[in-house]
């Protein structure tokens, strides 16, 4: 019997889920739920209703597990809390600093109906936050670093859109060679915000628009570019969408640490991701949190939870016995 | 109220564990037990007593964890499911063929004791483990390789002391680049053992002895040697002493897969150690699976477990809220 999946909210990363469950056996898309004009969405798997956001209650029967799709600036915080009380739920909240917050409407909302939710399941936070976990358990006396990229960020990429005169845009956070290498040495450097990331921007600008202004506009921006050291790219229309219309990301983790009496031996844990598709491979990571969230409820659990309550074998298909024999 | 721990085998490992324990607050290290005479050993933590390892079960009511330290040769295939029926257990017992059988040992002694053990807890078995199982529950179209190394491994050390005329040696694991980048950059090469790493000795051979002999039987070795480009050294007990005492490893789970409709989207997942002290880092790992144990017996499990099925966060002393702030 598979795993009865839902998704809503149909966009990049809802199409990523939708490809990950079909490459999972054991998972099953059944609807999809859209507050656009279902008439007007073509999925990718065949004979799969797609159906009005409205419409989701009439179907808690028939889905184990709603993955919700939306973003984290406007959707999800109403969305996750408010499908939380209908549904088992996983989503992919990233917008760390309000996470506490999120947590709690959520666990509300799933403690009040007996059901299970995993919030903030992605690779950051997702996996990236295991990493963190896991490095800084085993290595109390360390240091953390983590870098992203080379890779799009849509934060701020919309954030060069919303300037007078750009039609279009595309940043990558690039970290800096030289400080991943001094952390990866276990050299714990005090690294500014400068120090471990460059922004790169690709900029479609209006016809006649005033270029001088739009550069010095992105790269005095508060928080998102003015710490920074920034490069600015004006490129056609034509050029971003020939060159620029992947969304890859990545980046890595590192904690370096030290043991012994003496504090003499260093060490250091590393976790890269390099993705071509960020919205992909976070759908990926959803899809395996559904396996998860849909065996936590089997087991009895309810409540909100994140991947750091999630016993690691919830997420494989494989049995014990077959991890045991085989990963372990 | 600190957790109490009991170490189980003070040679390298156990002095590891004592060590971590040390760095950890809320673990307290009660005892150490030993198949030594008692007086032989002095401990680096002052005012904990030294006890025959026949004694162990008179202090059944003064040990929340029993961290068992011994080899995985010879000892722990009988110590973990002897001790599991009077203690809950961690080890670190590392023979992957083998793990099944002991499972169900330890696991059937701990049903019947109303205790829970936690075996394979290291870093492979252990922390690769979960990269294996985290990489392939979300890439599930891809490919898994470790590399182990650069280190020292203790097993193809005592091979290599076995030989007639070897007075001392000390064999490393090096993984070869072109191989490790090769599956960094999502090939997917197809490797043999030989393509993979090259094993590098230094050797201390007895006056007299006939070192090419010796040379010929280290590289015709069955499994041991025979499968790799192997280099042998030749060298006196002062340098082996002076430029060969430490016992650094390390190594990488790399996971590339594809994600998409037509696959065309590759990613690539990837845990990486570099320790300089194998033995120090294991008993980190085995401190910290300690606490997770005390937290898994204070919920009420029982029976045989494995770090796939620890949560994350019961590893870590800090609070799920503190967790969910700060490192998710």
């Amino acid at each position: 019997m598979k795993t009865r999946i839902a998704i809503y909210g149909y966009g990049n990363l809802g199409r990523g889920v939708e490809a990950a469950i079909a490459q999972n056996d054991d998972l099953e898309l059944v609807a999809v739920f859209t507050r656009r004009d279902p008439a007007a969405l073509t999925l990718c798997t065949p004979g799969v209703p797609v159906l009005p956001a409205e419409q989701a209650e009439q179907h808690r029967d028939d889905v184990d597990v709603m993955i919700l799709c939306g973003g984290s600036a406007t959707d999800l915080p109403h969305q996750t809390p408010q499908l939380a009380g209908l549904f088992h739920v996983v989503d992919s909240f990233d917008t760390h600093a309000r996470i506490p917050a999120h947590f709690a409407a959520t666990d509300a909302a799933s403690r009040a109906a007996g059901k299970i939710s995993l919030i903030s399941c992605g690779w950051d936070p997702g996996l990236f936050s295991l990493a963190r976990v896991y490095a800084s358990a085993v290595l109390p006396q360390g240091k953390d670093e983590t870098f992203w990229g080379r890779g799009v960020s849509q934060g701020h990429s919309d954030a060069i859109r919303r300037i007078e005169g750009v039609v279009d845009a595309r940043q990558y956070t690039v970290p800096i060679p030289a400080a991943v290498d001094a952390v990866r040495r276990g050299e714990q450097p005090v690294l500014t915000a400068r120090d471990k990331h460059l922004r790169e921007c690709w900029v479609v600008a209006a016809e006649g628009a005033d270029r001088d202004r739009i550069e010095r506009e992105i790269k005095t921006m508060p928080y998102y570019f003015d710490e920074y050291d920034t490069t600015v790219h004006f490129i056609s229309a034509e050029e971003l969408a020939r060159d620029h219309a992947g969304l890859p990301h990545g980046g890595s983790v590192l904690r370096s640490g030290v043991t012994g009496w003496d504090g003499a031996n260093k060490h250091t844990v590393e976790f890269s991701l390099r993705l071509d598709s960020n919205p992909e491979f976070t759908g990926s990571v959803l899809a395996a949190c559904a396996r998860a969230v849909h065996r936590m409820a089997q087991a009895g659990m309810t409540g909100c939870k994140t991947i750091l309550d999630v016993p690691p074998a919830y997420l494989s298909p494989l049995s014990g016995e077959e991890l045991r024999a085989h990963l372990l």
